[in-house]
């Protein structure tokens, strides 16, 4: 087999056998396959496609060319949740211990933020003393002692795709459907759970920048995830403005805590939700109605809240900043910025405010930036919402006073203030399960 | 600039500026952008094209990569001619020289063979003591002593089309037109000659498999050199079967002397009559008719011939081989291949034959490969003739006589004979120049 001939067959739209993709997979880890042919095939796939089958066989190669977790040491149903990335998207720390008080398991190793998106290890890593760290057997004893357990993704994971995704990186194959997907399902089924909920985001701040994409890329998943036996499901949920209202890494952690505590903003509060019912769905806690009405009690009750509280402490963090949340660290600089005019938030770019958090410091300019975990905002104001002149669309907080003027500029291009009212859109867009797609 | 950017522009269809594309060569050459940014960019290239204004600007930095050679020692105007290579094609050994004959100056830098098609420097080293190696002063030397020198590509010529090649070679991105434009007229634009005459060659054993696209591909390379102020005409000329008789080395030294001669196969003698003709006019000596007539006059009154002949003496060969071909090296092993029905040739696969050659030593199989001489192939009948059981179809001419068998059995597989005389095909498509095609 050359590496050649299968650029060559790519390159005139025919599919790879199984043989090849594990050919070149393997090859492109052992070094024998050089950057060169690999970014051409990347290219290649990036005009052609490729078909189902190949994708699964790409993602099933890319997760076994690294360490496949095992995790039949924790008893039950294990269920993993993954978004695409968005701002202000904090689900994560909602849904989990949802499920886990409810009875399901989750094992979930999560990134680091990069660009405008944020990252579940980072927001993590805000609350004082919590480890994201552990070993496999520290892991898995939380999971069974709490039900749950977020810790950072471990260098061994589908190490394939972080060479490939390195490569696709610097040549502009990242954009690809099936790229995407494989990459993303990669990991997921390396990590080892039964089942996998997926929150495939689409609009301004995400990705994936249309409906169509969002639900090609939540369907190339799906048929990944069921083609190699775990049970999955996607929703496509809005990302054109952000979720919640803060953004940046310890203001996240308040956010979510407050909707563990029946309170927050209500997009967040329903998105988490819905992800929740499905991944207790997923796990055969009953019917969508049921699952649903088990996340709302578990909420009600304050279980998913002392669930969260308890993995915090296992993993050695300091609770206490999650019941008051004036124990978190401060941000030293914060400005309002104000309404110049009466009228509506006609539009609001998700990438953009994103951007301001990361110029305030909440988010990494590069891989290996520091993050400053009190730095972000806080949206007064959202799209829809009627503003006066002088009222305060946004808080800013920082420690780079002098980024202040800049953030508040880019704040403002980011934001639209009209005289009419823009109608309301979906917060979530479609649900996609094997061989159907169900549209809200 | 980022060749990232560059590429995502190319991605999505927009053609480069000047400025991107000098980026891009220079940056190569230099080694600052990475064999697999710019794999990836020649993969976005075969997808999506080139404008004439980008295969130009590609042309012209490709050429300036390397040495220009400055003819302006040699007086009168310099006329170049190029091949895209074809199976038994010795067009250079005849027109040179006929153009020469006339009054042209021709200062020829050839390739070697690779692949089953033969290369003209390695068929003048077949004649005793040839140089393809001078200096630059003794090349012009010849030119102006003789009006003809073909000498071996100098290593300088058209850098970054040597690093580009290598890498189009090895990612599967050869076959792009305007790569392939690019990459020729880089070579003609750097070797100095005012005037250029390409011969395209069409059909199973040439590059370009269709007309349509050896068309697309004259009209790249007319409209690259008119781009860059040289006065270039191309032909599309029939390589569905070998060009004359003779393939291998001294073999087609032979058979290009025949036509010098007056003699050899008419084929052969018609597309080299077509080629010089072309010459003469693109240097101002007289119209297509009057062209055409020096030409012919030059065969017939021995001038060419003996124009070639003082060439050889100059650059060290000996000539006496050109008048007495036993002196030549002779093949240890040959075999007479014979027709095993009554027929018509019906087909006759230009590549297949071409591979036989190689398989008898006339080609090289890898770069480094050597070469005999003395080995090829001598057609007996040729696609349209009628053969008879027992008739002789081919003499095969080797060292290696363990080869003899499997040469015979590929050559009966290149060869098809029928019932029915196939019609006559053209020796010429058509010609193309500035904004003309003329399909004959």
């Amino acid at each position: 087999m050359r590496m050649y001939d299968l650029i060559t067959k790519k390159k005139h739209g025919e599919a790879l056998t199984k043989e090849e993709i594990a050919f070149t997979v393997g090859g492109y880890v052992r070094g024998e396959i050089p950057d060169y042919q690999m970014s051409a095939l990347l290219m290649a796939i990036w005009f052609r496609g490729m078909t189902d089958e190949e994708t699964t066989e790409l993602t099933l190669c890319m997760a076994h060319s690294g360490d496949m977790i095992d995790l039949s040491a924790i008893p039950g149903k294990k269920v993993d949740k993954h978004s695409t990335g968005g701002v202000g998207d904090k689900t994560t720390l909602i849904v989990t211990p949802i499920v886990a008080a409810c009875g399901g398991k989750v094992a979930k190793m999560s990134g680091r933020g990069l660009g405008h998106t944020g990252g579940t290890v980072d927001k993590l890593e805000s609350i004082p003393g919590y480890r994201t760290v552990l070993g496999r057997g520290e892991f898995f004893d939380v999971v069974n002692k709490c039900g749950l357990s977020i810790i950072g993704q471990s260098g061994n994971l589908a190490t394939a795709d972080k060479k490939l995704y390195a490569l696709r990186d610097v040549t502009a194959t990242v954009d690809s459907i099936p790229l995407i997907a494989s990459s993303i399902m990669s990991k997921k089924l390396a990590a080892g759970s039964d089942c996998i909920v997926l929150d495939v985001k689409t609009g301004s701040g995400a990705f994936m920048k249309t409906l169509d994409d969002s639900i090609k890329l939540a369907q190339a998943m799906v048929a990944i995830g069921e083609g190699a036996g775990r049970h999955t499901v996607a929703f496509i949920t809005d990302m054109d403005t952000p979720l919640g209202c803060s953004i940046g890494n310890s203001l996240e952690v308040m956010e979510a805590m407050d909707v563990l505590k029946g309170q927050g903003p209500e997009d967040l509060r329903e998105v988490s939700l819905q992800l929740a019912e499905a991944m207790l769905y997923v796990i055969g806690k009953g019917t969508p109605e049921e699952c649903r009405k088990l996340a709302e009690q578990a909420v009600a009750d304050g279980s998913a809240f002392e669930t969260f509280c308890s993995m915090v402490r296992a993993q050695g963090g300091d609770d206490s900043v999650l019941r008051d949340y004036s124990q978190f660290p401060q941000a030293p600089y914060k400005r309002e910025v104000l309404a110049e005019t009466d009228g509506f938030i006609t539009n609001m770019n998700a990438e953009g405010v994103g951007v301001v958090s990361v110029v305030l410091g909440a988010g990494r300019e590069t891989k290996d930036s520091g993050i400053d975990f009190s730095a972000g905002l806080v949206l007064h104001k959202k799209k829809g919402e009627a503003v006066r002149r002088g009222e305060s669309l946004v808080t800013l907080y920082t420690s780079r006073e002098k980024m202040l003027d800049e953030a508040e500029r880019m704040y403002r291009e980011a934001v639209q203030i009209g005289s009419e009212q823009p109608g309301e859109k979906p917060l979530v867009y479609a649900r996609v399960e094997k061989d159907t797609v169900e549209r809200y």
